[in-house]
């Protein structure tokens, strides 16, 4: 069985566990505490040396790390990553805007305010995140606008890396109102019959 | 023909540049001075809403954008991409440590220190990405102390993503001396007979 490695507060983690549902793919969820420091020790930097969670444990004990890289390993051969080259190289591409251009903003802007709770001394940072993280949510709702998912005309891994973050945007900020073709793109999301929200059902907990 | 947008100072750019010559693809190569700011016209924006270099331009016409995905995109049917569902995936493991885990510090310390020339009211920004740097190139470092290459045992677009910004990190401050394997590792890089530097060949140029 696969071991999923997380905190389901995180967006990156919540990006697995998502597919994981979708695809009811059994595993199990081992919880690692980050604002505990308990990706830093020395027993999980064994298993990833970058000391980062979400991680994956295959059967085989191999590990994968980097979000975006599980979700193409566990969606391969499945709807959710298509089969053209183009389309794939059009999932990649998303997935490497959602690491570098919206993620550093928007994840960072919800952490600083949701789980700090915005200190004098980070309050600097947190506004220089709101232009990034706008620019970001501006060129995901021109897309959406004449598209119902970001790839092709399919739900792929693509939809779940921006979706991760972007539907909690407003925690750090973001105020989601400006960007009607996003509101218009989560609900497509969220009416899958096996969406799973940002907490752990029951089997997981605990 | 494919074409190619794009600037050679940039590591990003680099990466497709070298891939295509290893791969010895005819394309044609745009030019585009993003510290004169040609990325972000109107103009180039159509082409891509992210206003980021590199860009390549498909014979349909179409954009793909994201170095990662482009060398994706053309390794795919090549040696440069294992066909095996783990190693594909231990090789976007690399690429998206690379946008999250090393180019923010490598390639913006090197800018800072290179093109900006290490700025007074930049240099706290150019020392508090030292620590992340050298974080980054431990962890190569460590992979590459056993094994030859950093997925499975062949050269791969992983090498040439990693590859990109760490063989000119010394221009971002970093001193490689520390990272014996990764010094080797160039070495087996620079040999491949199809390997051209950091910079536009003749046919290229003007
Ligand atoms: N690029 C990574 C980012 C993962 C990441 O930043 N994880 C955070 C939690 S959201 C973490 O483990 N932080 C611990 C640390 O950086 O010390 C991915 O997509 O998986
Ligand atoms: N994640 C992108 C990053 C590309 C990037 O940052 N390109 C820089 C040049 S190295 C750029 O175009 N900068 C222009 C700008 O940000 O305005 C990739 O890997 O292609």
């Amino acid at each position: 069985m696969l071991t999923l490695f997380g905190d389901i507060v995180s967006g990156n983690c919540y990006k697995a566990y998502l597919l994981l549902n979708l695809l009811e793919i059994d595993f199990k969820w081992v919880n690692v505490n980050v604002l505990e420091g308990e990706a830093a020790t020395d027993e999980f930097r064994q298993m990833n040396p970058n000391a980062k969670i979400p991680l994956l444990q295959l059967d085989s004990g191999e590990y994968l790390s980097e979000s975006n890289a599980i979700l193409n390993y566990l969606a391969e051969g499945t709807e959710f990553l298509p089969k053209d080259r183009f389309l794939r190289a059009k999932v990649l591409e998303w997935q490497f805007f959602e690491q570098y251009s919206h993620e550093p903003y928007i994840a960072v802007a919800r952490f600083i305010n949701k789980y700090q709770g915005l200190p004098d001394e980070r309050k600097a940072e947190y506004e220089s995140k709101q232009p990034g993280g706008h620019k970001a949510l501006s060129i995901m709702d021109a897309r959406l606008e004449s598209h119902d998912y970001l790839v092709g005309d399919q739900y792929t891994i693509a939809d779940i890396s921006l979706y991760a973050y972007t539907h909690v945007a407003e925690e750090g900020g973001f105020d989601l109102s400006h960007y009607p073709a996003i509101a218009a793109w989560f609900k497509r999301i969220e009416s899958h019959p096996n969406h799973v929200g940002m907490s752990l059902k029951p089997e997981h907990q605990g």
